[in-house]
């Protein structure tokens, strides 16, 4: 209101008051000054989503066994190059795309043309073409990389190629397409800011897929079932990804306001921060009651969890909320995945519960806590349950949520499946044994360590699997 | 070309056409641009100075033993999320709230009505408010890390929870009130601009604390009183983590200028290189002399001392002084650093050197270097001794250095005391021994390499400390 | 002097238009606004472009023994600091203050004055002085990182100190001065957008010089001349490096548009990320075609190559060249790294192939893949071959290359010589063997990890070099 009547009065000056030289002189207008921020805000994000590969590059090796790191590392890269190429290529135009509810039909193989300085029509926003692409681009890649998190120390290297190719096809841009590019579960109203369901839920499904039909494993679990534990290697490695993991999600979560103008973003890294924070408490104190020890690969889940569920959140709910959001992530996600090791799912990296079960909740909760003034300056879907807002939203949410799930899960397994009968996922035990440094890529990603290592093995007669 | 039309047509539509399109049209008129410029500024700032936990992981975790690290890189997430939390519920209305010269006493546990895109009313920034909360929790979090460095490799887990929750109260917001909340060394133009006193002064004053009320690691002294060297187990992270930290500080120093806008972020970012610069060449050339050997840990430490003191200096000095101060710093931190050693300090990432000694020569040097100019155009106290302003300057800051020290001191005794009194500090001789990794968190950081470590260990019947 | 002008105006505009609040209150206008966004947007660069020597103490301690790494991470930040005082003292100044077309003359010792605030008078850009100077400082200090990574495992300390200081006085301030500072390949019209030849092959060049002259390393070559593998001791730190300089040059290339405000960086930060992933593939296809399975270093190799290409060439060339560009880098690279170790050139981190071979590669392909629409947006050089332009610009290409090499061979081949005649490059062989960490630092990297090296090898009576 206030903004209008500055309007008019600077109007009226502006017919006073000749010449204007702000306007002649520096070839900028106020609109493309703002592109211009929003423009480089949306950037900043970009780059620190792309930077949480390396998180999932020190996560997963430190994760997993000496013998398999440097394979674990490396098959980040190829998985983030595959990305790449395949997302501009086609996953793009399928997920952002003008088409129908279910999928885009234009933009693949973007060309100069279109995108050389050129703004976005697909959506309100003032940023560049190339930057939503590149946008776009990191949050698939990052539900791509949880994806494979699932196959740790066991897949053959070329499964990583295909289903990776695979999955930037024709899984998650339709997902996307359903919640972001205009599709169904837009249409309805579902609320998920930065991708609770579309990114971490959807890699996180096709983790549990691969997992089961990866099966777990050797020397996971006993005869009788019970699960050994088959500690990583390296905790620096797992804190430093996590706190790197950490810094992406102050681009993941603000980066999708796509407004550096609006001090909105602040809100929505706020609330992300002090999820996180309460996630790494939560699941701390539950594993001090559990093991009767703070462990610490179990808070750095809490943390994940947390970051995973205020994803979908983050802009619609209040500091408390927030609070309550991220305790309740640490902890179920460090229950879900105790129960699903029980129930016999090898989930090296938890991809599971951190990112399924957590990004699950992340996406019930904003049916709950979503105020109706975000929903308002959001302008998606209606305020949550404890909001006065009915069961409607909840609802919308579970839908959501059943719907992406249950689409991934089938084409996850036909997919990984037909791979399976076809091709094989597995290495065979022999390899397993000597790790997949050696039978993927020929040499060891630690020669002088794996050495000493294996030359202990060789005099005491045993070799792990697993150590502990 | 058609940027001038443009600016022609707008100019005469300025004078015929009302409504003025780019004002109706864009939303944003230039001080809410200006404001979005120096949001994403400063959010950039919060962004590196997160990241300088990772810096500090990598830092703290090289410079420990191998049974220690997962433990020393995993408590830097608790206090992170510790210090998320209480700030937000506390500390930061304590510190930056409206109150007296001494203390804040609003702004507690803000809540979305108050953060929600609300600009800044506590400073004459046009930064939001969600914004400066992160910026300034960044900070606080930064003098926790420093506090908490000095407990390595001894204290027990708790220790590190319940003195960082007070700390986040009682110690670090009571100072960083004082010399940027509006408090009495506000008013007396106390020059810190990035806070060689408030951060790390201060934290390096409670690792002081710490660090004699624990006592010395097992093994560091012998009965002579000699100390020996307890190597840290990773130098390229040490290396790493001071690059980080490094990087890390082109948004700790730049980004107090809160302006994105004006280019003199750019001209704090280079004193703050430079003296960096100097304190690796002066650290290096110093251990060379001393040791006969340039010494890579002895290198680091001088980049961190010369950072921690520009950090006060930084806006209010010219290049070549920021060259002096940086090659001084680095001097003056290995110098103090070994004498302390000597005097039975023990201080394994050496905090008290570092981050005290150095922070205190920060704030001393811009008593000595602070230009009229420079002085004018931050607005903040006066010129120094070397440029005409007398002693009146350096007794300022001397007078904020004893204050702050004395305080801080003071305060972590109390605490710190009353802890020891009541739960003890440190973990049992036996559990020292073990690790604190296995003691604390019931797993090796390491488990393949510590097997083979206590492997070797229990066949040569020695066992560590020290290593040497 | 204009400025002033410009606030009298629009003073008197004020007084004319009453209330002017926009303008009046927020003394900001659309010119300071724009040089704001683009300043942080170049200082976003900066800060990445620095961050890349994160990335290169991985890359490198990765790429080398466990007895080397800690002096192989040490000395990047020794060399770091050499570059920060000695290109503010006097290398800025020659490579970009004003001069003739084979040096510049002004600029040296930048102080407060010339840098408070100031706005370049050097080009057409309105990023302040301090910032592209920071902006500079790191892409010369890249370079010096090139060159010094070919002297792994075998150099002096002493030798990057003094080859360091040299390389940023008499050898990259030069090339940049030809290329980028108005000399005579900018007057020629010579395409290097972010540096394939002024940073790239510049280095690579000094590192080949420097390989020469210090000879392979010992038991990197059997008496019948034949190379033997000396693997890195760890891939993690290679991959995590690897996208640690991946995330950098998101500043290396989008920032050298120098504007945040035209959306033109977003398409280079496309381009470069396309032949990126393209090198990667096309690297581990060549690798596993060549070797029998995907090797993971020459992948990594693959995608550094295809940077190092694109650096040249992001701003001139259309998405789908970028890919060709990519994965012709990626392959030349690996084939080349192949052929010149046949050869007998020891360059432990592929110094000359992955950054000179491709480098040339990147110079040429814009002479080649130049559209254009491109050149006139960049308003640099011409058309490439296949887009109509003839041989025009892939002559002044190739000129540049060629001239630019010439002159880094011969004078990096008199400097170093000279030292090599003076005071030897090389460590003795018993330093070598026992490491450099030991021999040029007095301890080790790795203190508790080689002490079991050690005695495992005095165990065994074998001595690496090498492992294999």
């Amino acid at each position: 209101m206030k903004k209008r009547w500055l309007g008019v009065l600077l109007g009226m000056s502006a017919l006073l008051a000749f010449p204007m030289s702000a306007f002649a002189d520096d070839g900028a207008t106020n609109l493309e000054l703002q592109a211009g921020i929003n423009s480089v805000f949306v950037y900043l994000a970009v780059i620190l989503v792309f930077f949480m590969q390396a998180g999932f590059v020190l996560l997963e090796a430190g994760s997993v066994r000496m013998k398999n790191a440097g394979h674990v590392a490396g098959k980040t890269v190829l998985t983030l190059g595959i990305s790449i190429v395949v997302f501009w290529a086609v996953g793009f135009g399928l997920g952002f795309g003008n088409g129908n509810g279910i999928i885009g039909q234009t933009g693949f193989f973007l060309s100069g043309d279109e995108m050389a300085g050129s703004f976005d029509s697909l959506s309100g926003s003032d940023v560049p073409l190339t930057v939503k692409f590149l946008f776009q681009l990191s949050f698939a890649a990052i539900s791509l990389a949880i994806a494979a998190g699932g196959m740790a120390e066991r897949a053959k290297l070329s499964v990583y190629i295909i289903f990776g190719a695979l999955f930037m096809i024709v899984i998650y841009p339709v997902v996307a397409h359903w919640v972001w590019g205009g599709g169904w579960l837009a249409q309805l109203g579902m609320q998920d800011y930065a991708g609770s369901t579309v990114v971490h839920l959807t890699g996180a499904t096709a983790a549990l897929v691969a997992t089961f039909l990866l099966k777990p494993r050797l020397g996971k679990y006993n005869k009788d079932g019970k699960p050994n534990v088959i500690p990583g290697h390296n905790q620096v490695y797992t804190v430093l990804g996590v706190i790197i993991l950490l810094i992406g999600w102050f681009g993941f979560n603000p980066g999708s306001t796509l407004s550096g103008v609006d001090g909105f973003f602040g809100y929505v890294s706020l609330t992300t921060n002090i999820a996180a924070a309460a996630g790494a408490i939560a699941a701390l104190a539950i594993s001090w009651m559990v093991f009767g020890k703070g462990d610490i690969p179990s808070m750095l889940n809490g943390v994940l969890a947390a970051l995973v569920a205020i994803t979908g959140s983050c802009a619609f709910v209040e500091p408390w909320a927030a609070l309550v959001i991220g305790a309740v992530a640490g902890t179920i996600a460090f229950l879900a995945g105790q129960w699903l090791e029980r129930a016999g799912l090898d989930d090296p990296i938890y991809a599971v519960s951190v990112h399924g079960i957590a990004g699950v909740w992340g996406a019930v909760s904003t049916g709950l806590f979503a105020t109706p003034e975000l929903v308002e300056k959001t302008g998606v879907g209606q305020a949550g349950l404890f909001y006065g807002g009915g069961l409607h939203q909840l609802g919308v949410q579970v839908l959501g949520v059943v719907g992406s799930f249950a689409f991934v899960l089938v084409i996850s397994f036909i997919i990984l499946g037909a791979m399976k009968a076809i091709m094989g996922l597995r290495v065979t035990e022999e390899e397993e044994m000597m790790g997949l440094d050696i039978s993927e890529h020929g040499t060891y990603g630690y020669p002088e360590q794996m050495k000493l290592l294996t030359d202990a093995e060789a005099k005491s007669g045993s070799r792990t699997p697993p150590i502990n």
